[in-house]
């Protein structure tokens, strides 16, 4: 049993993970196809779940998305239970006060400090001061969002992949006001979700995953932008290579199966050889005043024609499933 | 049919890919993990293969090694007649006289330059002037290895990932003085060996794919190194984010769609943030020290008892399969 918060300020309800799953209500605010994702996330796992639609035509779809989203999820084979009990467990509504048995408050609306701040502000008028807030961002510090809430050690960092119910991943930041209590209590109930979380013990730019990623964007950049190899090879170099071991293992663990004796020496060679750049390569500069939107618009580093889209969209949903099942597949070792 | 070489100092033999592969033979120098790996992967595609051990020493267990990677291959549905018809294509030698018949010969000794060198000198002189040589280094500049061969147009860079015959990644390197034609007939020789090769116009030192991953350990030890995070939850972020879709798409492709549009600004924000070191990260330095050799010795980045490391390769043997099955089903679009 828990208890955080100041006492003064809150009014000391236990948080209880071990408790079923049905009887802590969660809220998601925002119900784009990120939100309904994570929705349907904790649908899956059983919670009951308050959809707050900020605007009234966040509504559009919204439904519709969610119920095609369990769909997915049941022939994934992740539901013990059939579609419609989900969608008995699940309320969606414009009003915030309809959030007020929530334990959690997961918001994942646009990337505007002053849009995210509002909405933090009608959900700690509608909740209880013990009310766990988490945003769902990947571009602004957690630190600074953190700073207009009112009781800021309830509000903390929870990251999710899309589709959200199909992976496993799922980064939980602390900010520097972030009570370390809350921040267990999330790890917690993340493993009752069925994920794996990564817990980022400081409020770093980007958290861990993007990181990554960006340090490979930045290079890949750069091969294409000196003319060194084409966008369609660095692509199929990077999924037949890192793609043929990735769902296995981490990078880490990847160095110590190819026996870490060389990395040495190629670490000396190749880290003064790395793009250090600072700006945004050229060709993501020219995609962005193209008004390309990817696969959304059909423009974006490759083209697509809409069946294409389609197809690949629809190819990829199928490969969700399959890619799921292998990871679970193979635990972790070592942890 | 394609010409090439210097036509005063070779005897214009045609090279020619359409052929019946068992037509086309080729040599194999060094027999180490990586050496008999592309080597059954070559005797999977059809090929006569002459492996050549340059020391005695590298012919003891070869031919086991050789055969259970054959029967990997045959469980993996990889072969269409017999383990025993393959063997029967395939001669183990210490004798470089051996390659007299070969139209490419792949090198895969240790990463020093003097003892390539001297394994150069004796495939040159041992075969055919026309004769396509090949390095599959990870570590060494094309155009440097270049230098000490005779006719130094006729080498490339041909760089496999293991295990070769399971993984459809393979590295194409052009040095300063290559022929062109003979990138091209590489490149056509390596989709007949069921490959997606990248071709990487200029020899740029690491390549694509070690670039790529070099730029992300820089990162992933920074973040280590100040606590931001664990080794285990950093594995984990990449194991269940881009471990999940990398085996369906590269990273542009990712970009696309992901939609684009916030790419421009996170990149302004992050680039700034990431790692640019140029030296050898302190958790590397201490393992070197220390003598680990990961999964080799149980020592490395994390530590493994036997049972776990032994078991750990024997999944990962299991989730080859697996993968290697799983990306066949979804092919590359746009190319």
């Amino acid at each position: 049993m828990l208890h955080f918060g100041n006492s003064k300020t809150t009014d000391k309800k236990p948080l209880k993970v071990k408790n079923d799953s049905s009887t802590i209500e969660i809220g998601v605010v925002g119900l784009g196809l990120m939100g309904t994702s994570i929705l349907v996330s904790l649908l899956v796992s059983g919670h009951k779940v308050i959809g707050i639609a900020p605007l009234p035509a966040d509504m559009d779809g919204a439904l519709d998305r969610i119920q095609s989203q369990l769909n997915h999820a049941s022939e994934a084979g992740l539901l013990k239970e059939d579609v419609s009990k989900y969608l008995e467990r699940l309320h969606l509504s414009e009003n915030y006060e309809d959030l007020r048995n929530c334990l959690l408050v997961q918001e994942c609306v646009t990337e505007v400090i002053a849009i995210k701040t509002e909405v933090y502000k009608k959900i700690t008028q509608n909740t209880e001061s013990s009310t766990v807030i988490a945003t769902n961002t990947s571009a602004i510090p957690i630190s600074t969002l953190q700073e207009n809430v009112s009781l800021p050690s309830r509000f903390i960092g929870i990251h999710w992949a899309e589709p959200a119910y199909m992976t496993r991943f799922l980064e939980v930041t602390k900010g520097e006001e972030t009570d370390e209590e809350i921040a267990k209590w999330v790890l917690e109930l993340a493993y009752t979700w069925n994920k794996e979380p990564t817990y980022l013990k400081k409020d770093i730019r980007g958290f861990v995953t993007n990181r990554m990623l960006y340090a490979v964007y930045r290079e890949m950049f750069a091969i294409l932008e000196n003319g060194e190899a084409s966008m369609d090879d660095i692509d199929k170099a990077f999924r037949y290579d890192p793609g043929s071991w990735m769902t296995y293992m981490g990078l880490f663990k990847r160095m110590d199966q190819m026996g870490l004796t060389d990395y040495k020496e190629i670490f000396e060679n190749l880290f003064p050889q790395l793009n250090n750049s600072q700006t945004v390569p050229p060709t993501m500069q020219k995609i962005v005043i193209e008004k390309g939107k990817g696969v959304n618009n059909g423009k974006g580093l490759y083209c697509y024609t809409k069946e294409e889209a389609v197809k690949w969209e629809e190819d990829f949903k199928n490969f969700n499933h399959e890619i799921f099942q292998l990871a679970a597949q193979y635990p972790e070792i070592n942890n």
